[in-house]
């Protein structure tokens, strides 16, 4: 199994939330999440902190892709569309890279492709490998 | 009960997070948060959208403590910190407020009152009562 | 003229700092800055400053090319490469909107085509129509 | 002449849009820009990119403070209220710093003390000193 599947296989939140990888390539990464009452806020609604947690799971397996560790720094999100149930996904793509820093934009849509989330965040990347992390 | 504490009480993914509202007046919240292996991510530290939640929770007691319904536009997340194991706070404060839209600063602080995270958000004020709400 | 022609050229700051719209559409708009000694910085480069009020001038043509007037809630940008001289261009985007808000993406580039900074804005669309203002 | 005045006399963008530092320390920077009609947008009020400047400046001076030099990787702003004359001030306060990043958040402020804009912004912090700078 190459360092990025187990790597994704290690994220606890992402499994607690549902959330699943759908592909990934360097620098790119594409997720589901079924919206359950776990993902709902006080007004019935998906959670600001659920649709967060799917973006910045696609940000962090496209940002980990080119296998060193890169660790968010910054991320902004915009709300669109308040959504109840079904399937939402986010795709991420990568916007700038160098050495240091890559900034990655992503967006999340539901099941009619309306975008409902914009996401823009920012990795400082180290230099450790992840096959150096503890458990992988 | 009040309002904001049905309001507060119907927030499941808080509960799915173990997020726990420690008080609030008009336009302030706290909360707290226990690590778990729930929030980790895939290095083995706080989930960057665990942490994010947390603020989230604050941010819509804070702005819906006034007892209309407001809905996040947008929100900046700045990440410190690494952090793997004990309680984190998020303290939400309100910088700003109009008819229409209000925005909330949170801090987000380990046990050694290090702030590990800074979060930024606005919401749009709609009319509706919380009272209105299904379930309230 | 159109209204929205009048509107471009009473930007006051836009036309200090050089900034001329080369085109716009419903919802989009595109400009360019030709960068002088005016807009550097303390390091001799492109200032944050220059870089997002061309960005923002690009922001408020794309987000009041419907004809009634739009204000600034929040923007967040991301800065990838340090400029010195030449020309950069801003194209945004509309990702988003209903009747009270809009989002837009502008991207910032240099002559090379490489993106020097990634814009994400939001507006609250007010009633007043851009005939209304004083001025125009 | 310390470097970091040298610094400050050196920003070219400031000068051209009458933003005077008022004092700065360690982390710390203060500013004040005088309105003039350069300053303003279609609608003729403060344009978003000249109060994006006056808080860029003061994030500049403040993390540039420690004398090595500091570029910006991002920065988020919320604007409260349309301001079309007078005197508007920006302080910049130190949120977290290590040795290769540093966010500040920037509260923009009218004469009548009301909060205008609220900045959050993060720098890279390189190895060169501010000496080496070409110009200082």
């Amino acid at each position: 199994m190459k360092d990025i599947e187990k790597f994704i296989a290690n994220d606890l939140l992402a499994r607690h939330l549902g959330i699943e990888i759908l592909e990934y390539s360097e620098g790119r990464a594409h997720a589901k999440m079924e919206i359950t009452s776990h993902h709902l806020n006080s007004a019935g609604i998906l959670h600001g902190g659920a649709t967060f947690a799917l973006a910045d799971t696609v940000f962090a397996v496209a940002s980990n892709s080119h296998g060193t560790l890169a660790v968010a720094i910054n991320a902004s999100v915009s709300f669109f569309k308040a959504v109840r149930s079904g399937v939402i996904f986010a795709e991420a793509e990568e916007v700038s890279i160098n050495p240091k820093l890559a900034t990655y934009l992503i967006k999340v849509q539901d099941e009619k492709d309306d975008v409902i989330a914009l996401f823009q965040g920012t990795v400082y990347r180290k230099k450790e490998r992840l096959s150096d992390l503890p458990g992988l």
